[in-house]
Parts: C-alpha cells; structure tokens; sequence
C-alpha cells in the first residue's frame, strides 16, 4: 500500500477573506495533491496579519507532514507569509545575495521594497520562479516540508508543475493517482449507475460516477498500473452503448462536430432560442480543428441570420414547474436528419447549457 | 465605533478536499460578513471526518463570537456535522418531533435514513430550510454562536438571506457596509489613480480602485450614512470625465447597446476574429431590454454572415510578446463611426475578454 502521508494546504491573503476573490489555487492544489497521494486534512484561508499566519503554521506543522501556503510573497508591506513562517520555525530571515542578484538581473531599476522577495530563512531554500520576482520557498524541518508559493495563479501552477510536483515525488513515497473517464448523454446517474451494477462497486480500480452538464461521466482511477483501467473501461462501454460519447479529453461538442464534418458539412451556424446563447458560449469557446465542422456563428432573433452548410436550431420551453423542460432540435442542410423533442431536468444556467449539449448529442448521434 | 465581532466559516465535505469543487459557499459568505461588519479571521475546510470536524469547532469557538459552517447536512452516513458539532459542545443529539413531522410532510415516503435530518442537540433551534429537507442549526451558547447551513448554494443562499442575516442582526450589534461603484474605461489603473488624488485616501468613505476586465472601477464604502458616499461619486466622475461609463450595476455592453438603440440601431450582430467568441459570449449572456439595441447573433468565421441593422467587427491582433495586444474595431450601419485601434494589456482568456469589452467602449463612446 501507498503512504498517504497527510498535508494541509494554506491561502494567504485578505481579499480572500473579504470575499472579493474565490479560493481556486486551493481547489487546484487539492486536486494535485489528491492524484499525488497525499490525504488532505485541511485547507485553510487566513488574512495578511503576521501573527495569525505564524500560529496558522505552528498548528498545521503540528499535525500533518506537508504543508502546501500560496499568497503573501509580493514585496509590500501587507505580504507577509515569510515573515509569519520565520516566525513558527523560530528562525530570522536575512537577505540572500543570489536571490538579490537575480532580482537585479531580472528588473533593471529594481524598487528597493522588492529586497523582501529576496529574503530566505536558514532552514529554506528558494524555489526558482521564472515568470514572476516572488521565489517559493522549500523548508524542510523537523520532518515537516512546507512549501510556500505565489498567489498569483499562472505563477503558482508553472512553479507546481516544474519544481514542486519532481521534489515531492523524490521527498515522499507518492503514488499518483491515475484515471479514465467514460462520457455519456442520454441516460440518467441512476439508470447508468444500474446498468453498470457490480462495476461500481470495485475498490481496486475505484469506480465514481458524476452527473454533469455534459452528461454523466464514470470515472475509473487507481494508484497501481493504470493498464487495469482498460478491462472496467471497455466492460463499462459495452454496457452503457450507445449512450457513451467520448472518453477522457474527448467533449461532446467536438465529437458533433466531427460526426457533421464526417457526412461533409464544413460549416455550421447556430440558431437558438430560450437559452440565452448558451449553445454560441459552447460551441465559440470550443478550440477549431481542421477535422471538424467549423462553428462559424450563432443568431439569437427570431429569425435565423447566419449562412452555413448546416444550420442547428434549438427552442428551449419554458420549465413546467418541476425542474423538467422540452428541448426541440432541428438540423438543416444534412440529409435525413429528424426532428426531435427531448425532455431534461435543471434550473438556472445548468438547465440552458444542458439543452445546449442535448442537442449537440442529437446532432452526435445522427 | 460599530464592534466588529471576529467570525470564522468552516465549510465541510470531503468533495472541497479532493478538489472535485470549489468553495465557492465560503467566498460568498466572507464577503456578506465583510458587508455586515463581522471581521474574518479564519476559512477552513474539513473533509466528512467527524473528529476533525468536532477539533475544528472547538478551535473555532475558542477564538471567536461567530461560527458559519455549510455542508454535511445531509442524510447519507457521511454528512457528519450535526454530530462533530455535538461533540464539540459535549452535548448529544435526539430526534426532534417538530422536525419530524415537517420532514413527513414534505416527503410522503420519507426514507428512514432522512430522520437524521431531524435531530437536535438541547442548545440548537432548527433554522427552516423552505427548499430542502435539511433545516439549519442555531446555535447560541458561552457567546459563541454557530450556524449551521446545508452546502447546496441555492438552499445556503435562501437560508441565509431570509433567516441568518435577520437573526444576526439581532444578535449581533452589526454595520452593513453600503458601497458605490463609478466604473471606467480607456484609463489605466495608476492614470486613475492619478487623476482621483486625495480622493482615494478619505479613510471614511473608505475609497478603493480594481482593475477588471471591464475597466477600472472606483469604490467608496462606508458602514455610516450612505449619502456621504454622493460626494465622492460625484468629485470622481468630474475627475474621470469621459472615461466613466456607468455606475453600481451598469455593465458596459449594456450601455453601448442603449447607446446604439439611441441613433436607431435595433438589431445588432457582431463578427469577431482572433477573440474565440469572446464578444459573443459576453453578449448573448446579457438580458435583453427594450430599451437596447437586441443583440441578434454573431458570426466567427473569415466572413461575416449575420444580418442586423449594425454590425460591430472585431479583429483581435496577435500579441507582441510583452502582454500588448491591438484591436481594430468598426461598426457599420451607424453613420459618421470612424474605424479605431486600440492597445490592450494582458493574455489567456482575459486577453480576449479585454478586447471585446474595448470594442463596445468605442461603441458606447461613438
């Protein structure tokens, strides 16, 4: 068995505090850490106040192995996660001349406040950050690693993915957590989760099913050779036919794409209503490849406006009440194609974009 | 002086720790408490472990008057809040007859497993829950209040703005802070910033300046009478001039479409290159009223194809290496609009974002 040795992530900054940005590096992190082995304990959130962040250290390095901080390592005075860390270890930090010399090199008329970034206490080593002037820092001491990082997201997950991932994998006995995914439209989670029966209940692979916008997904992941997904992958298709659309990377609205593309339509324009264009944000966010049939543009008027080999139209209808709505989806310009009404369940955002991807799998399974 | 009690919010599900979703619960409340006065000292997440989550408790109410704690309310063996909260207080939880029979009336055949939905300890009151079968938990003892709500968003939110904050201000003696937006476009953050001088350093009304991707914006807050906020709005608007586009919930596509349908524009597409539908995006998620010109639907391809009465084309440059981007903008359909470029900062998908909302500021501006 894998040690899972526990890990805490911390997020410093107030602005998350006062609710003017959502925590994502958290999440991201929690995801990585997740796949890398570790088991998380606790995240937590503290403002930019020195003495709250030192006792926020002291009591996570009491209790866990790995300790994962992102934010306060800008060079103002309100950045203050190397201080509060100095702080918990007992140590003080003094200026590091190659850090110092770095920043020279990197800003020509560097601010004298920037001589912060360039600070390291005895127990830390920097951490390399190639597109920003904050370092991370590596301390390893008294059998608890903490890693502190920059806040700002690009940074911080550039910094991850090149240095810390590598020096975790040679520090701690990891075992990442691989995984497939199955994707289907067309079905429920419980008459999928019936039809798959006894599959799901595996704990070596461990098997998940999810429902979203996009359909219900079944998830198979183990921490052993990722070749053992490929037997529950290929006994779940079966079962689930031809309600899967795509496996891992693939989405639904490009695996559309290429059906139409397959019966030689180039271009395809959208017209939809009731859905407030949710169908236009899917399919223009979606990136072109060559091989599929390109979204040249949607309308949203009464009438359609937009010239393409294929024309995709939607009308939304109004909820009935109880969380169920009637999709009707129409395709010009392809031969054969049926109308079709199709009923789904939601409200809000989620109930547009899933009329918006019920009729791409009409469109799929044409 | 309003007191600004110190709160903490712990929000529990193993879901947060494998970072399968983010907290999006706990940014919302940190900022309605930073609205209501109460001073955040903490976030913490905690995955379904019911001594972690009874340690967690008894931390936070040893260091604060205010506990806000969403998720693991529900009725499945792995919703362990109502008994990690019980065993923080050392008190132990029965079935409540009241909840029970509310339970019963809302599900005909309620399954056995929701009965734990009704359990109380002695020193909680139920909070109703009008769309879910989990009710909240007030609970008030040694002046430390805690609330417990259900961690689906729709039934937090509800719950929270019908019942906490009410009873909250009861409890507690709180301050709301009222705030006013001025938002602008075409000046940078530091040229404001410049331009606003003194204004931007009253400490009551406090003023602030963010740059989003809908242009700067400048905020004036205060927890005491809200007309002292008309004073700076009206300075900064003198002081930004032209640059001002709207106030509070004003959005720019917004009044560039007022903007259009004031020279009789009704109907208006837009064909954008180099923007992956950025523009689109924006304006198709935007609700439509009578007063605007209706946004009919646009086109992506090298040609544009959508008809309308105007036609706003978008082409966003490649950028030069340095974050700097030029965007050519044209409208036609509206007599007497000239052709502009315009310099944008930035990269990723605000990049693009950025560019779409430079176009409708030269719209608006025309």
């Amino acid at each position: 068995m894998p040690t899972a040795p526990p890990a805490e992530i911390l997020s410093i900054g107030s602005e998350i505090l006062l609710g003017e940005i959502t925590d994502t590096n958290a999440a991201f992190l929690a995801a990585e850490l997740a796949r890398l082995g570790f088991s998380l304990g606790t995240v937590r959130q503290v403002p930019d106040d020195r003495g709250v962040i030192a006792a926020a250290f002291t009591e996570a390095r009491a209790r866990c192995a790995l300790i994962v901080a992102t934010g306060g390592l800008g060079p103002t005075h309100d950045d203050l996660t190397r201080e509060g860390l100095a702080d918990a270890l007992g140590e003080v930090a003094s200026l590091d001349p190659g850090l110092e010399a770095q920043l020279h090199a990197r800003m020509s008329n560097m601010p004298a406040i920037n001589l912060r970034q360039a600070m390291l206490v005895r127990s830390a080593e920097a951490i390399a950050n190639p597109i920003g002037s904050a370092p991370g820092w590596w301390v390893d001491r008294d059998d608890v690693l903490v890693v502190l990082m920059p806040g700002v997201p690009s940074e911080m997950h550039r910094m991850w993915d090149e240095q810390v991932v590598p020096r975790l994998a040679s520090r701690f006995s990891v075992a990442p957590l691989r995984s497939r995914t199955l994707k289907t439209f067309g079905i429920g989670e419980s008459a999928a989760a019936e039809r798959l029966g006894s599959l799901l209940s595996s704990s070596d692979p461990e098997a998940g099913i999810y429902a979203r916008d996009d359909g219900v997904h079944v998830r198979f992941s183990t921490r052993g050779d990722p070749a053992a997904l490929e037997t529950p992958m290929a006994r779940a298709r079966e079962l689930l036919g031809d309600d899967v659309y795509g496996t891992d990377d693939e989405t639904l609205p490009h695996v559309a794409q290429l059906a139409l593309a397959s019966r030689g339509v180039g271009t395809l324009a959208t017209h939809e209503t009731g859905t407030d264009g949710a169908l236009m944000a899917i399919l223009s966010a979606l990136p072109l490849t060559a091989d599929a049939a390109a979204f040249v543009g949607g309308g949203l008027s009464a009438e359609p406006r937009v010239e393409a080999d294929a024309l995709l139209r939607v009308t939304l209808l109004p909820e009935d009440g109880h969380g169920r709505s009637v999709v009707e989806v129409s395709l010009s310009g392809v031969g054969g194609f049926e109308a079709h009404r199709i009923r789904i369940h939601g409200s809000g955002p989620q109930r547009l974009r899933r009329a918006a991807f019920a009729s791409l799998d009409i469109v799929r399974r044409a």
